[in-house]
């Protein structure tokens, strides 16, 4: 399996370099390409080429979205042509971004960003080796980076 | 008639489990295919791959956007990218979204996301086999979740 | 010709019917095929397959969205559904939409849904048949269930 | 040359005649095609007819989006789909929108309209015949129907 | 390699011309295409031509939306078009846009507008010449126009 990898300039840390070393570590022999551009906006269309021109089976796109409601803005319209890309390949394509506002601290903020890029890592194996495990964890309240908040607790 | 069940791990009830039954109930015989991804932005292209790759005849699509504003955006997208996939297979793709906040307590969202998931699971069902039962309930305010609203009362 | 009707089950009055008693009483002869769905996220995939699977030569989509942010929301991504359906066709869907809020009471609401429903069946066999006519029309400020507004007035 | 135009019968001023008079007085020999519809969200299927089914080489669009909130959105829609149906066709639909709350006198909507109508019709002329002289006009603050704003003045 | 350069006759500033004159001076030989458009929704289109008609191998959009929420909804809608435009080519499009208000005074714009054509101009022969030299870059906060903003502070 080869995975692609998209990143950025403008994001302030390098969660590819996470990513990569997690999946490595977890399934031996594994191909990954990696393809950083200057913004966020120019993320789908670097996917959808490591899809369609570099064989990848499933690409992963990191970004950090800055505290601006412009950079909100092209946030946004990365995610649809995210989904776009995806749906024009048939392969998925794991948008992990992260907010420079999500936390408070410059500290924090690397400290999620590593965290999400190596649970996405992970989740992109089992999407593409174990999908069973994935249904044992439906509606389980899941998260990446952030705790995981569980299911609804009923009584 | 094979079924299309598209869930993640990031939603906090497991509505598939439910619409499952419903569906084994109401239809003897009836193919299920399951399919959990991590979050609702995932959801597209994999009711999609369902669809094209494992023949599937519509597919459900259960999701739960959370609280924040962010979580609002991702379901917005996602429900672009349904959309835009039933389009490109002519195909039905029954959205059900619960979202965090439509009610007050855990354990009344519990008890919406199981009754929205078994009424969109009835609505698949006359989709599929009696699309014309639809018709008869066609301008009666009918909801999925919440009590019917009913009919604009005139008098 | 022929003439698709797609409707919905959530809103709360059958403007469909209405729409199918103009187009009959305008135009003897005329076919009509009706296809109910859920809600109104599901109308643009139904009316693409009536253009395409039923050979209809235009299609006519009824909704009456609620009035929170979410109904709003709603009624958008299936505007945008139903336009892409009408670029990937080349064909026409009018979108005849009301607004739970349009008006404030319910006796009022229904005869905004009717009135809408009779003027945009009269506009589609414009459309289709008459299409010189709407030119004739062009830029005179008409609306469809409210009282037209009229040209400006520039003395 | 062939020059499809397409407007609404919503519009409250018939920006389309004042177009076609200038498109004429220019251009010796221009072939224009009108088409007609009933509101702003039919229009970008009727451009890509008219460029697709007509053979016209380029289409203006004018539109006229009220006041409300709901205007507004179908103004996006509507320029969503226009986009949308270029890149299908590779060809270029100029949009002419005046929003009714540009200005505040009903006299001024008209006089900006007129004004807005055969500033695009000229743009037009450029793009089919003279496209160099755009760049002439490349950064100089060029405005359609309002005065223009022109370049920085950096002194 | 042949770049495409498309901007409008809107915007306030020729930023095509900083750029082409920093594309020539770091890469002798390269070819240039130019092609103005009167604005901003204009370019998606006119992007999409260069690259199928012109067989151009990367294009830059100069655009400089003004202060009006009317104008950001412009920039937004443009930005969908030139995200679909790469999607449909597999080619990049690389979207220079400048918004009148991000800095207080004209002589501030101008600067900026440089800077960033020029900036993004040197991003254009990285992606094309020297891919490897972006990754290098990752994660590093690096920004067109205004200064870097560098990678997170971890103590």
């Amino acid at each position: 399996m080869k995975i692609g990898i998209v990143d950025t300039m403008f994001a302030r840390y390098d969660m590819a370099k996470d990513a990569i070393d997690e999946l490595k570590s977890n399934m031996a022999g594994i191909g990954v390409v990696r393809y950083t551009v200057p913004g966020i906006k120019d993320t789908p269309v670097a996917a959808k080429k490591l899809l369609e021109e570099q064989s990848c089976d499933i690409v992963m796109v990191f970004g950090m979205p800055g505290k601006e409601e412009t950079d909100k803005m092209c946030a946004h319209e990365a995610s649809q042509g995210i989904i776009l890309a995806q749906l024009m390949t048939n392969k998925h394509i794991i948008e992990v971004f992260v907010h420079e506002d999500e936390v408070s601290s410059e500290k924090e903020l690397a400290k999620l960003m590593e965290r999400r890029a190596r649970a996405h890592a992970r989740n992109v194996i089992k999407l593409l080796y174990y999908p069973k495990n994935l249904t044992r964890d439906a509606g389980m309240g899941k998260r990446q980076g952030h705790d995981d908040v569980g299911p609804i607790k009923i009584k």
